[in-house]
């Protein structure tokens, strides 16, 4: 597969990337940025950190917001973000024309029911087929891949993690969404993703997957204590139980004053970058 | 005077703030952001850095894409940027309808023609009255005030800082216009605004300002090799020679590959940042 170049700047010693590819997962085209550090130039394999945005938000957000280069420039990560959903003129859209479903709102999962089907197939395209094509055009180490979030994307980098804990070796979330079962925006994405099928919406729900039986060595989450969406959408305390059940070592750090935007994440970014190298270095 | 509060989140341990008042200067309600440091909290006087941006732009161009936080919370600096010109229905604006001119391009001076001398008074606004008005809101020490700026900001630090040595202390800036009388950009802005009078174009002029006598102790400016605007409107050169001819220290930093977005300037504003703290530390 190829992919197009829509943009490439010089920034922090690299180079920040925006690409256009055809998407057999989603069977549309698919926008995502990638910043390749300085020390591409030692003609090694890097290490890679996926980041997943959240609900409303495209690659764009975290490109220009998230802080992230400096961090990445030092330590020698590549940094993707994907689209938060397949888009265009063909693709179903949200019938309540709300914000917080359809396009802009993929919820990282393979839906099962019609029309969602044909295109948002989010868990494939970034597990599986985004990974293939990136590693055929970048030198990036697949075998050292590291995945955060945040909101929606804390949930899909947690769920895609506990599914896939041999191919991202560590994970961390920014306000995460952690059981989209129990909540608003996650119940109303799983019933019209997935139907009603509790098993599915299990295996797409991080505190079910790990009373379920996944396992993970270790989750770092931030979350702001002025967050308006920490009790009625993100609830970390039932992920900090399920943990704790299961005896997965969980950090969860809680932030006062702190809310829910960018300013939260790029104020503790740089941190889960390092986090992420430390983890992803060659033993 | 009052300011009212138009935001206020939590962001690298300080506060960043958008507030909007009205002025006198320009005849119209003006808007700006302030990054307060944590360190507000011990209670002291504390530096600032005004940054001034560039054509088209709004303070939240560089609030957003800065990157200025981190570095200013680990200085102890008040970031304060402005917008870049008065704005509103009754503001007139570029009778050819470009992006160049009027609003979102007030150039940093006080305009003496119609219809422009009635709001577009920015340099009264930014080096008079604003710094006034913050000082009787927030815990600046006026006595500890540093300038830098974007393009068009550039020049606007520059020459205010040309023109206030004893207020600015310290000048920096981003690919600056540095010769508006010679440059399609500012030869069209004199023109509208200061009328066909070359004493008053010279007067906004840095490398006019220092051969007709101004001076400062030391400027900094970055640029890209890679910026567009870098032959025709910038021409850092000019200043180069302006300022070996009058003895100024001049430190040019030109950087291959790098263009004249906020991919550039968040590259090296945390140097900034820190050049600036450390010649506005208390004697």
């Amino acid at each position: 597969m190829t992919i197009e170049t829509i943009s490439e700047v010089t920034a922090h010693g690299g180079v920040q990337g925006v690409y256009r590819h055809a998407s057999a997962a989603t069977n549309t085209d698919m926008i995502f940025s990638l910043f390749m550090p300085p020390q591409v130039e030692r003609g090694e394999l890097l290490p890679v950190l996926w980041y997943l945005s959240g609900l409303t938000c495209t690659h764009a957000n975290v490109t220009e917001k998230g802080e992230y280069r400096a961090a990445c420039a030092e330590a020698g990560m590549i940094f993707i973000a994907p689209d938060t959903s397949p888009r265009g003129d063909d693709v179903p859209d949200d019938p309540e024309a709300m914000w917080d479903f359809g396009q802009g709102a993929g919820f990282y999962l393979d839906a099962t029911q019609p029309p969602w089907s044909r295109h948002f197939n989010m868990a494939t395209y970034i597990a599986k087929e985004l990974p293939s094509l990136v590693a055929d055009h970048f030198p990036i180490d697949l075998a050292r891949q590291g995945i955060c979030g945040h909101s929606m994307g804390g949930h899909g980098a947690l769920t895609l993690a506990l599914k896939h804990p041999g191919q991202f070796r560590s994970v961390s979330a920014f306000a995460p969404i952690v059981a989209p079962r129990q909540v608003p925006w996650g119940r109303k994405a799983l019933r019209h993703y997935l139907g009603d099928d509790d098993a599915a919406w299990r295996a797409h729900d991080s505190v079910a997957l790990i009373e379920d039986g996944a396992r993970l060595d270790k989750i770092l989450i931030d979350i702001g204590e002025g967050d308006p969406f920490l009790d009625k959408e993100l609830r970390p305390e039932l992920l900090e139980k399920a943990c704790r059940d299961a005896g997965i070592p969980f950090e969860l750090r809680r932030h006062a004053g702190y809310d829910h935007s960018y300013y939260f994440i790029s104020t503790f970014m740089a941190d889960h970058i390092r986090w992420h190298a430390a983890r992803l270095a060659r033993e």
